[in-house]
């Protein structure tokens, strides 16, 4: 397998191998008969269908294969199974604590055979040297993984927007099928600095991925009037009808941050088309993966919550790669088509029993038959906490000159994993400094700079963490590069950190001094290396804000 | 209006502009209110929209444009209409018999504003170069014209097939969307000269479009495979449905040369999609143009076919928009889109009342309010009937060497406009030559290189014509770039031709060694300069072997 040029056009060699096969005067590589086709660009589910693979792509669909089977030929006899196309993930930020290749094991167990991510993780930290490592190590794996480039970056000032020359660069890549998300607000408020970038990727036949959350009516349309040709953040029917109505392919989330697929299928009721309708996961933890599965599990879904089986296949499947304009290369199963295949047992249940991808089976019969390549990661992404030397407890106190008792503070009020709020509180001062006050769960959070201006330090004070004794650190703290911690303590915030410089990345649990619990996290600071050695449980959804070492902290205001 | 650059990514001023109208801090130039609009995105009706257009482009849509509205702002009260997306022609070709004027104005009265046209008729004339001239006669005026480029000219071996650095050029171009229509026999058959004009225009993010005429089953799917993405030449329900389930755009024409939606709409009753399902004309004649309509027509015509009025108006804009990655310009009502926007009585009566194109209102209340720019073709295809001087009756002579009687003679038998017979004929021979037998419709025909070996000459015979007395010839005679000429004698056949080349293009009937009727057809010998000085009158569909003066010879073989 080799995906370095996925969505490249065939070699004239390759054409000709499968005309010769469509035409019968070759053999196929692989043959699926007797199937029940799935037909997304028809709606159709066509019965006693077979497919004829040559290479990576499919050369004929039909009933007429018997000249097209040889001695080399593998023949997979699918009756009584439904096929459709291998599934698609149009929005996901690969940069997360999966090792790579564990995600990809789950995602072909799943019948996910392509993936649209974004790269902005990378981009703080090692610029676009770091999108285009994120990119190089997806190529030639089990699983086709596409990359939008980075356009915002984060919502941070200090960070936000790429430059165009970088954008150049990656616009041209092959694998790079857009740009990727852009907050509107930022869009509106500073259109001379987003507007050359969205034309750069226009002229190279791209998209524009848009984030429109919360937008509506006046707001949207001139957010929509900037050329973006996608929202992933609707979370209500109507927030999904408003957008479907202009034009936009709506990205509907089921995934660990957002799960948004329950209330936005309301929309069934209006009797409105959903050929730009998406499904996409946003982002998942490996506890979700493991457990509850990838696509597969968010196409049953969307069936679960009364969308027609042949709709929710689509939204997976052929609306994704128009959006992308992939269409060509994926989303359907027809000749010219990576043979990108999944075998289920009937269309209301996407249990891939059989995984076809680039014209390789890859899973059967609950086993894995492709691994995921291993990436050579550069010496450069593995070296990326870029501090001046270890932390002093003393680096995280908050000193006052004057003698009062109490000191008004701003801290951070943690409302949900995602929403935060800013409150004013009067915190008492001891010797000199504020303190932490964990009684009323008052603790100290830090932000450390790994990337720009390393070693610098921001102090402040968050409510509603719940951490009795020690300190919590990441260096995987969406949307910034900096390494966030939070403890109550400043020894203990120290300790982690340090363990954080130690190790080049990771997530660490420190108390009393001593480390209990900790992930390395070693490319870019943000991604393991290795499998994932511990076993995942169960996480309750009630005690929402229990630590959770496989989830990067997560600090940013609600949108 | 400049549509030079009209699938280009707008600037930042004009997205500025936009936004600013959006959010009601800028006015609008033109506001439609109340309409009821046909969103093609979502298959609804929605009453009661307003729609604020800056410059070329729509900035917003909705029911808050008060603040939008300035003194300068024209506003169109759509109170009681209906509004649709501008119409879209997905395949005609423009090389036609008409002056660009006349045939921009009528497509404007239809509510078409965008047309997209195949461009092979002037490269066997003038190269690159012809087609560049032609391409560049479409800027700038009050419909939008993209182009395809040409893939294979003509059937006929001598001038078929361009050079990718031919291809590598025109494909740059802004207003070249795709590559033209390849016959699937010849790609099939050729591959090493037809996939790296494919992979040229893939590379380039551009659409194949294909012409699968007649083939089915494993040949279809070998010529698939090739990545082709249309086809414009099923004509019964069976074969629309056959190419629709191969992820084909399959394009119904319903022009002059075929009318197939009666026959394809009968695919209406499998209940299948037609996301992908395209009306275009493949062509139109000046009186179908004029009696009829243009895309007016078709839509309205699927609609009489039973086609609901949204699948049939999504046929015709955004189903085309999609298929030529053209849908963030075209195809929709919606902000960031151009302005293509008709008012009809109701979503049912597909009649123009009102035709905003690019922003501007072209037509209202029947009357036409832009006017096709005139323009100034080069002297160079103006001067394309490059004969090395006047042809003499001799020249048409057919010699035989011995002294029979009769001779063997294989002749061209018209059994229908567009399909002809290889038939073998005993001829008389009288005075040492073959002559024609007019009783029995047995009359001269001749094809005249004008091009590549101006003057070369082959005189052949054809039965079935009707011609009594005297010649007709024309320098528009697809798919060759030659003068063909019947005639009864040769003298007239002479005559004809030698009017042709004092007019630089055109048709010409002679009888008697006088011109009883003529045609200019200066630009490229194949369209006209000026508007028809004819009225055109219906022409009846039973005696379809008229001559018709309005129309090129065909002589193509059937497919």
């Amino acid at each position: 397998m080799n995906f370095g040029r996925m969505s490249a056009p065939m070699s004239t060699h390759g054409v000709k191998d499968l005309i010769r096969v469509a035409l019968g005067e070759a053999k196929a590589d692989l043959i699926i008969e007797n199937a029940r086709i799935l037909n997304v660009y028809t709606g159709e589910i066509l019965d006693q269908c077979s497919i004829a693979v040559k290479g990576e792509k499919i050369a004929y669909v039909g009933d007429h294969t018997s000249r097209m089977v040889g001695p080399e030929t593998v023949v997979i006899d699918a009756v009584g199974k439904t096929a459709i196309p291998g599934l698609i993930d149009g929005h996901t930020h690969m940069s997360a604590i999966f090792s790579l290749g564990d995600f990809l094991s789950y995602a072909v167990k799943s019948g996910t055979t392509t993936v649209i991510t974004e790269t902005m993780e990378p981009f703080p930290i090692m610029g676009v040297e770091g999108v285009e490592e994120l990119m190089d190590s997806f190529e030639n794996q089990p699983v086709k993984i596409f990359g939008t480039a980075p356009a915002m970056v984060s919502t941070s000032r200090s960070i936000m927007g790429i430059s165009s020359k970088a954008l150049k660069k990656l616009i041209r890549r092959n694998d790079i099928v857009g740009l990727g998300e852009s907050y509107w607000q930022a869009v509106l408020q500073q259109p001379d600095l987003m507007i050359p970038l969205f034309n750069e990727t226009l002229r190279a036949g791209k998209t524009l991925e848009g984030h429109s959350a919360g937008a509506k009516g006046n707001k949207l349309s001139a957010y929509v009037a900037t050329g973006i040709s996608s929202c992933h953040e609707p979370i209500t029917a109507a927030e999904a009808i408003e957008r479907l109505r202009m034009g936009l392919y709506v990205m509907i989330r089921e995934g660990s941050v957002r799960r948004d697929l329950e209330a936005i299928a309301e929309m069934r009721s209006t009797g409105i088309d959903f050929r730009r309708a998406i499904l996409v996961s946003d982002g998942v933890d490996p506890e979700d993966i493991i457990e509850k599965g990838y696509m597969d599990y968010v196409v049953q879904k969307a069936i679960r919550c009364g969308f027609d089986p042949v709709s929710a296949v689509r939204m997976a499947t052929l609306n994704v790669a128009e959006h992308f304009r992939l269409d060509g290369f994926v989303g359907g199963i027809a000749p010219g088509k990576y043979a990108d295949i999944v075998l289920i047992p009937d269309s209301e249940t996407i249990e891939a029993q059989c995984v076809i991808s680039s014209g390789k089976p890859v899973f059967r019969n609950g086993e894995l038959l492709a691994f995921p390549r291993s990436h050579p990661y550069s010496v450069k992404c593995r070296r990326t906490i870029r501090l001046p030397g270890p932390l002093q407890p003393g680096d995280f106190r908050i000193p006052v000159a004057n003698g009062a008792d109490t000191r008004s503070v701003r801290l951070i009020s943690l409302i949900t994993d995602l929403v935060t709020k800013e409150v004013v509180l009067s915190l008492p001062v001891r010797k000199g400094e504020i303190g932490t006050d964990v009684d009323h769960d008052v603790l100290k959070i830090a932000a450390i700079d790994r990337a720009h201006r390393p070693g610098k330090l921001f102090t402040a004070f968050v409510r509603g963490f719940g951490l009795k004794s020690g300190a919590i650190a990441s260096s995987a703290a969406w949307d910034t590069s900096d390494i966030l911690v939070v403890g109550t303590d400043e020894t203990d915030m120290a300790r982690a950190v340090n363990r954080i410089l130690e190790m080049q990345g990771g997530a660490v649990v420190c108390a009393h001094e001593k480390i209990v619990a900790e992930l390395a996290l070693p490319i870019f600071g943000l991604c393991r290396l290795n499998p994932c050695p511990c076993s995942m449980k169960r996480r309750s959804e009630s005690k929402r804000r229990r630590l959770n070492l496989e989830q990067p902290l997560r600090t940013r205001c609600s949108p």
